[in-house]
């Protein structure tokens, strides 16, 4: 047995189910491996950024990693943006990264590369077979690494030869995986003290307690206290829609932020870090946290925060259950004929979307204009931009598909973000999976303009503009849609996008695979 | 006078006269500095990759650099996999990665990385401006780092507040440059005793040894000693067509490669390196150099190798001028309704292209099929995929065209490559490239077809298969073309293609902008 098959049969036994791919030569032991053993679905992807978001979608639905398997040093640089997304949605993620064989890498072959210096930046661990015989363990020992128990990328790098090598078979059984760690009584009895004392608390959640029990969680205590709840802008999945509780979103530009959290005297964070705006801005502070406020740790991503706010509810005697508005009906469209905006686009799917649904957002503003609208809509979780590294959301719908099978997914994309990463269109369609793609065809970096305006560098002259303006040509979706296999229809007014969602969630629902709206806003 | 300017108008004072550039929040003050100097042409570019390889292309058609403007360690990760292109071609690039500003970067805000550590394994220099003081001196030492004298990658750091804060103008003269290093008399010395000894010598040239001048002095020596001139498989720059040299191309396979070179008992080394294997496979050698053969370095890539080899075809009395076939003209097509592969497009640029051409391969085994066509056909330059990171070819176009403004520029793309980076296509609709794009759609990885067999892997089942196949959905590259704003045809036969290689060329004349032909082969 081939100790590359020895690895894939121990991945196996370690919960991986799935591995996103691009190979090449020195992975093709891999590849055969893959091929011969029954219970790891292999998916290609065009682009390893693609393969890699979709690591990242599968993880955020499953909460286990998938595998990528990525050629040399240049496939995974391509596959480090959606990496960075993923370390900073804390999504388990296994990366596996072919190399040469161990004696070929001294005589600097033209794909040579400091394989183990490119997984860095992007990976909370690092590891490098270093023989046939380690192949297994090493596996293993990465699979634990992503669970952390702070959850991220592990990275192994894979040389050639030690995956083509002949070993006993070395198939290894499940091992024991890191949880998170449990947050002590001490420090939720703290954190009740010092809430309790407190005028004018905030509760600032991020991470797992976004999710629907952190959530409820929190809601309860914010409700004990009467005091706000606030959400991380970029959390990496937030359940939301009717009956669940709707924490403040924190505002993405620092002026605003600073406003959502101003007069406050305690900041109770729990499941992420004080808050800092995205950009630092001439003479403007980044720290978000109000002067004087007192900061309490509850816990970090590592931690099981969703048991530390119940243990922390119940502490403060606060209400089992959460008070939640009562179910509204979706709204009329108004005008049929107006222009579309991103409001509209967000009205629409209140009005159509099935509960239990998982929206990709990758649209910058014009997620922004969407996400209050479902505030009371269907259920659905919300997958934030985690790390600002745009291309993520229709790499990201890939894996959350295959990650929830029985969920309607949504990629909602900035026709910029989109352009990163169009080629997961293709392995949509390869893989006939039932997403619903959205491009926002503002035909312009859009936060861009505002943020030129706002770091004062002064009036844009007609050069500056035009490295904002994606307007010259346009790019017409409809057909890079198509040309990936992929049913892709335009909508300019209200009236047509409503249509085009009733048609495309019909056509989902009829098993017809990927669609594509144009949004033309 | 914010320090970006101050930078911009040093680096054009350095002769940096192009930016390819994908910018964000962090960079805003350099797009404003951009915009308000001029004398540096800005070209936006919707994916990094794009910009770097850009950037690429035209240091190996000026011999200088351009920059480029990267947003964050995201940004700069998605170029990283062409910068491993231009370093292994040896090409001058100046790759400036903004940074969040100083006091910004510990609080770890979503887009945070350590830029430096994405940086280095592609750049042969990393420096990080410290503060808008240094900006101007770190611009020029970067720049004369991009020089070498081993030509590369240099990379500059510009953290935000270090672009954005006033300073007096600091705006720098034109610097000294390293130039390439002389090769001393005594090396070219040994290595013509040694010739004069060796019975079956082959020059073996690489690098700035494949331009005209350089192929021009290996063929004076292989003339005189009447020996093999073979050439590394993956030159950056070959000079060919009707009145060049024209070396043999080493084999890309190592059985063949090892064919091209047995029987050597002396391998002289102009420009490269001793040649290895592009990959290895289970028990075969990766060094291509025969047993017993002698090893001679006549320089390498930071050597002048020109002036070295006609040195040495001086000292061993060769004659001034190389024999060269006389030009033969390009045969007629056979069968217009014939279906098309690599071969007939080659015969059709043979048939159609004007001299000067340039010619970005990035066609796998396409490419091996046109090259032999072209030996003594119109004049051209070839450039080729030097570090193996497919995704090339496009991009290398647009930073060719923008350097050799007076050549017809080609980019020969597998259609597997092609997928990695079609954004291309937008810059160069958007900058109205005369530029003719060919697609092969094979709709395959063909070559690791040929490669699961030779790893000896086994037979390849189903499964295996599928992850080499792209015919499940084929992508429509006329459509896809037609997306970025690009003019598209189809071509299936031999005559279809020639007729469409003559329009696109009559287009591109007519300066109507890029063209895209899609190859059914």
């Amino acid at each position: 047995m081939f100790a590359a098959e020895s690895m894939v049969r121990t991945l196996i036994n370690q919960g991986v189910e799935i591995c996103f791919t691009n190979p090449g030569t020195s992975e093709m032991h891999m590849v055969a491996a893959l091929d011969r053993v029954e219970g790891m679905k292999s998916v290609l992807c065009l682009f390893e950024g693609v393969a890699t978001g979709a690591a990242d979608g599968y993880a955020r639905m499953t909460g286990k990693p998938a595998c990528t398997l990525l050629h040399l040093g240049p496939g995974l640089a391509n596959g480090l943006a959606n990496l960075h997304n993923a370390r900073r949605a804390f999504a388990p993620v296994l990366n596996i990264v072919g190399d040469h064989a161990i004696a070929h890498r001294p005589l600097d072959a033209p794909l040579t590369s400091d394989v183990q210096g490119v997984c860095a930046p992007m990976s909370r661990w690092v590891g490098t077979v270093g023989s046939s015989a380690e192949v297994s363990t090493m596996a293993v020992q990465a699979v634990q690494q992503s669970f952390g128990p702070e959850r991220g990328v592990a990275s192994l790098v894979l040389p050639a030869d030690c995956a083509w090598s002949n070993v006993e078979p070395d198939v290894l059984p499940r091992a024991q995986m890191p949880g998170l760690r449990a947050v002590g009584a001490d420090v939720v009895k703290t954190a009740a003290g010092a809430l309790a004392k407190a005028k004018n608390p905030v509760i600032y959640i991020g991470g797992t307690a976004c999710l629907e029990a952190g959530l409820h969680a929190a809601g309860r205590i914010a409700q004990k206290l009467d005091c706000r709840l606030v959400m991380e802008t970029f959390a990496p999945r937030v359940s939301r829609g009717f009956g669940r509780i709707s924490p403040t979103r924190l505002n993405y530009f620092a002026e605003q932020a600073s406003e959502d959290l101003k007069d406050c005297d305690l900041l109770l964070i729990a499941g992420s870090k004080a808050p800092v705006s995205f950009f630092a801005y001439p003479g403007v502070t980044s720290e978000l946290t109000p002067d004087g406020a007192q900061l309490i740790h509850l816990g970090g991503p590592a931690d099981d925060i969703t048991q530390a706010l119940a243990a922390l509810a119940d502490i403060l005697d606060a209400p089992a259950e959460a008070k939640i508005p009562p179910r509204a009906p979706a709204p009329a469209l108004a005008n049929a004929d107006d222009p579309l905006n991103p409001g509209y686009v967000g009205l629409s799917l209140w009005r159509h979307m099935p509960d239990n649904s998982v929206i990709c957002d990758d649209a910058t503003t014009s997620g922004m204009g969407i996400y209050p609208w479902l505030e009371n809509g269907p259920t659905h979780e919300w997958l934030c931009l985690t790390g600002g590294a745009i291309g993520m959301g229709m790499p990201l719908a890939v894996g959350a598909a295959f990650g929830a099978p029985d969920s309607q997914v949504f990629a909602l994309c900035g026709d910029g973000a989109a352009a990163y990463t169009l080629q997961a269109l293709w392995t949509q369609a390869r893989e006939k999976q039932n997403i619903i793609n959205v491009v926002f065809a503002n035909h312009s970096y859009l936060v861009l303009n505002f943020e030129l305006d706002r770091v004062g560098a002064g009036e844009p002259g007609p050069a500056a503009k035009a490295m904002l303006d994606l307007s010259n040509p346009k790019m017409d979706w409809v057909k890079l849609g198509q040309g990936f296999g992929v049913a892709a229809v335009r909508a300019n007014t209200v009236g047509e996008f409503d249509a085009a969602l009733m048609a495309a969630l019909k056509a989902c629902q009829n098993g017809e695979g990927p669609q594509l709206i144009v949004a033309e806003i």
